[in-house]
């Protein structure tokens, strides 16, 4: 693979690359990783790249790839940039043919998100939208047990992600994470919105399959000096009237990276939460809690088949993440083989599913600032199909 | 102390006589508990109380212990019928110069609160609320905590208060606990939103003593049939600028009692269970997650004064509740004695927040029915002093 | 009901009597309080017994008692005392035909218990122990489901009880807790051992029915100046091959009362602690970990029978305490009137139990002061029936 | 690095395979991954090995490797066949120069780990023992905390490992990691004890650097017809006076793969357990209970150099592995560039501490035939050095 952002400072494209390493099945070979030409040949050198395939600019990488012969181009990129370049950068990638792995939130416009849409449609790439989260294995058995009905019709949901990094003005300070999350020319028009909000809504979006009709958002900036919201409440309306809560903060003291989901339905009800994401805990109406453990035979084949070790030998963050990674290289190696994918290991978020959650958090902001109570959600691209994880469950 | 309801079928009745008993400084001397003269009769027979003193209605006991000579009477009464009883029964009772111990929801209507306020400031009498969680050791370390100003200034709260009894139609089934909370002649306007809603907004107050300024809620009644309730979200903005998000609920199958609070302030943040009471999370910034225990010398005075045994000794639901016994005891007591009752004891849910409580219900059914975002939720009686609770800090 | 000990300064003796006070069914009318005539006067009246029946010393109480009209005697005395006046209390009152409950561990001796059932058997009081945590209703459950066959053959018992409150010499600061139970002369020839770890060795007991049969221990004091161990470990082998590990300390920091208890069978396993008492985790093979909680209806008869409030309202250790007294006074009041007391309430530590805990200890001691590797720990007592308990379940 | 087992069927070489990639800096170039050519070459060609560098045999892979020129071969080998091929694999690999990570238990014998020690004295290879448990970011604080004296001096050590998946006979129904542990043939002469329980002393001994002195243990075969042990319970004293539990099961039913350690000193004490192994519970005198949390900026230098991911983002089983590998590769790069290894990064288990293991387990089943209580377990080899980890807190 290739890869554009995730150089020297940066936090989450070494995650990617330990992630898209640990099934040893792919290579990183090419890179335009930081912002400037001289930052990109540090880092690439770091890393190992090879020069000539180690580019000054995400345009010359384009350039250089294409270059290549055919068979010896990368299969795939994997855009870890600050937000504002994912546009450019995918929309680049993809009209030359080159399948996509972009960071969430995709682009900041739903323009933008719709115009990737009809490029990706006529090139036909793979392309997929890192919303690392949905490729835990209990939140895959979350998803099966719902679609599957296993909770009856859901009632209720509940969906959190509390982070305390923020709570000071730390982008004062240099930290560099924090300086582009909180700069709107980068980050987009939301904050903890964008940056984690939009992860909340895909997880909820992903294990119940329920399409969001209205929102109500309160959206609040509470460090003085802040440009972004660092925190936000929102009552969700579903359609076929089931209901939610979703909150997210950055400025929550103490909380570490604290996403969890709580799903109430007719029949029983489940809670995980990703800081200990190898338990899933199922209630069902008038019997005992169950605590659900990664690794078990008791467990749906998409659990399984997202699973690499053992029950009782913990998976965390980065086998999750490596997850959407193999799930890509499945659908990659499958075109090549002229095969359907495996359902079960080429399960990621789609593009569909990127446009959504940019539209997620254009109607949050709206809401933000309206005194209507319920803002409009619904998902109303020209593209209407349900998102394509809805059929996969 | 005398009794009005708890009699045959009734579950609260006997869960106040375990929290009066449980000091042995009050018993049980008169009452009128049932709906009924024969089940009143029978209930008190069952309870031992003198045939004389087991009234066939709470009039007839009003006269009764009126007609008895001053030293002979009940030193105050404790209303522990369905909601609509509270009104007619504190205060008569109040009228006739005898302490009230009223449970939650005080009454049906602010008009109803100010009228009983009237009364209560005309006669003097000691008047408590049984929001019981207030009794609890660690609300009082968390109020301690947060009061003191050790989490800074208060940026956000979550409250939430999930059952899930009544996730099918439990009231068809002869229930008598779910058939009068799903009546609204006896329960109020308001379902989960009074039963249990108002104890959320009573834990949020009393442990912040922030003054609600505007409330966002939705309302949803999922079981088919029933009339009020049962589930709501809300978003809260406290005056000086904290958010909020309250949720209740009784279809959240699984879960059992399960009231939780946070609070995040802009030094730290804290975090109460009620179904692990013995415990009080607590986390500054950038510093390990403490977990305060019950009955350790690290405590303030107010938890200790709320505790009974050792530390790992686990107290739970009844102690707490035995905790605003005590206190009304002691206020009793204080003023036989014609001393200044003891704060640490004395310490327990007053009429004006019972009377805050109604208006919050009042306040939240609107907003559920307003299409606008914001309803004000500002405390605006006539005497607006601030309640009791937020002096004792 | 009668009291001894449990004046100024203790601490077990209040447990008692709010357990005793509960339900509402005991009242506290006689007692000899304190260690001197002064301090029980003093004890007395600040728990208003009446004048006369407040005696200097537990002599004059059996004298007392003894010398008023049947009908106006104490129903039983509860003997609270520091463990060296448990012998000669209890056996003066049973002689006296006066009920008797007597706090852990029974007696010092194994000669005292058996003179003591010698004595009860001849006057044909009921005798029970304060074993108190066997009262919890989660204890309950596990008991049931082992004795069930539930978990299949058990093949293992681990048993603990951590505390840290003695990590230090406490004993020298004039805390009496302390101060007797590391005098040997009042708290006999164990430390931790006879103070915890019988408790364990009851709760391994009544849960399992497992017989022991040969105990291999070591015992250590480690505070310097102590004279009675303060931590212990001990390996354990049961009739028919069980195998178990039973460890208790004082010295552990950050221990409040850290008793658990797991046990493994053939078809699943069990685990309780004391700390978190409303929940008992089940696991059968191969299928997810269940958390069964006090006071929902999948729960045995033994459970729901030991429970006095729903489910969320936690219980906790006074409940389980008042438990014993109301065992106690159910199978005092059968005997009043004539009837057979209802097993599931009449459900208590018997004298057999109390006499195999002294035996215990006795053997334990032995077993560290032994280089031979395992100690019989056979029950063999002439009245070598099994113990009550194991009949029950 | 080259790879001897690991090939079809077995469970634990892809985890050593995932480890070394993690981090981007090994590639496996060379095998002999199974017990037959055949098995060997599929299993070569499945991981993309050359056709020329995927052996036949241990032997050959050693020839050949030798073979090519010095700077084209293997820097290390992983060692990770079933016990009893360590000895003969690691010692002509030693032999032959080439660095080595060999799996625990290291070898069968004390009489091999001496003859390997004095094998890999004079060639003066890198050799290290996967014990990767320690390699866990919150191992290495609780190392801190002891080894830096901030819990005082430990008293009290309790470590226990438990496991269910060996309940049944496992071994019958044709799968392969059950049928090699419970062969004595391949994995040596304790089952339970030699698998899991020499993680528990080498994790205890890690953490404390306390000096086993003696053992008294009871060792079990619940599963008829088995062989070996499949549970153990132990206790230890310690150099010094400290004293300890150690207990192991694989029949311990609804056990994942629960290792636990607490230790308890004159100051505080800890807690770890491995499935949740993100977190460390940490207590001092008088104080309230911490929880120590990976990524933060309150953890030492050690635990901040074993993490990979902010706080909250959890790193898990993978992750410790491959600290076990990164400090490996630390180690041989130094020795390449002529540097003394970077001591944070270049922290792994050495030959030493698995020829601990190797006499731990030999002296923990000679006890368990003794009728005497205590069985000496003084490491007593020639090279009486302290353990190099020992050095490094």
């Amino acid at each position: 693979m290739g890869m554009v952002g995730g150089g020297e400072g940066a936090f989450i494209g070494a995650v990617h690359r330990m992630a898209a390493a640990l099934d040893g099945q792919i290579d990183l070979v090419a890179g335009a990783l930081s912002g400037t030409p001289e930052k990109s040949r540090r880092s690439g050198a770091a890393l190992g790249l090879a020069p000539q395939r180690s580019y000054p600019t995400w345009q010359t990488m384009v350039e250089g790839e294409l270059a290549r012969p055919p068979g010896e181009r990368i299969h795939f990129v994997s855009v870890v940039t600050p937000n504002d370049l994912h546009y450019p950068v995918a929309r680049a990638f993809a009209e030359a043919g080159i399948h996509v792995v972009c960071d969430k939130p995709l682009v900041h416009t739903s323009e933008q998100a719709s115009d990737l849409m009809a490029v990706v449609q006529r090139s036909g790439v793979v392309f997929a939208v890192t919303y690392n989260y949905s490729g835990y294995p209990m939140v895959r058995e979350a998803r099966h047990l719902v679609r599957d009905g296993r909770l009856g019709q859901v009632r209720k949901v509940i969906v959190e992600y509390n982070q305390g990094w923020l709570a000071t003005r730390l982008e004062e300070t240099g930290n560099k994470q924090a300086g582009w999350r909180t700069d709107p020319a980068r980050s987009g028009l939301a904050g903890a919105v964008g940056d984690i909000g939009s992860h909340a809504e895909h997880l909820a979006a992903t294990v119940t399959g329920l399409e969001l009709e209205a929102i109500c958002a309160d959206l609040t900036t509470f460090v003085p000096g802040r440009q972004l919201d660092d925190d936000a409440n929102m009552l969700l309306r579903y359609a076929g009237g089931a209901r939610g809560v979703l909150w997210c903060s950055q400025i929550g003291i103490g909380a570490e990276n604290d996403l969890r989901l709580r799903v109430f339905g007719t029949r029983g009800s489940l809670c995980w939460r990703q800081e200990e994401p190898n338990t899933l805990e199922v209630q069902f109406l008038d019997a005992p809690l169950q605590m659900l453990r990664r690794g078990n035979p008791y467990l749906s084949a998409a659990a399984q088949a997202a699973s690499r070790l053992p029950s009782g030998h913990p998976e965390a963050f980065i086998e999750a993440f490596a997850n959407v990674y193999r799930g890509v290289a499945e659908a990659i190696r499958a075109r090549l083989e002229g095969r359907a994918p495996d359902p079960l290991i080429a399960d990621f978020p789609t593009l569909e599913e990127g446009a959504r959650g940019v539209q997620f958090i254009e109607r949050v902001v709206e809401s933000g600032r309206s005194e209507v109570k319920w803002t409009p959600a619904r998902w109303s691209s020209p593209a209407a199909a349900p998102p394509q994880s809805a059929q996969k469950a």
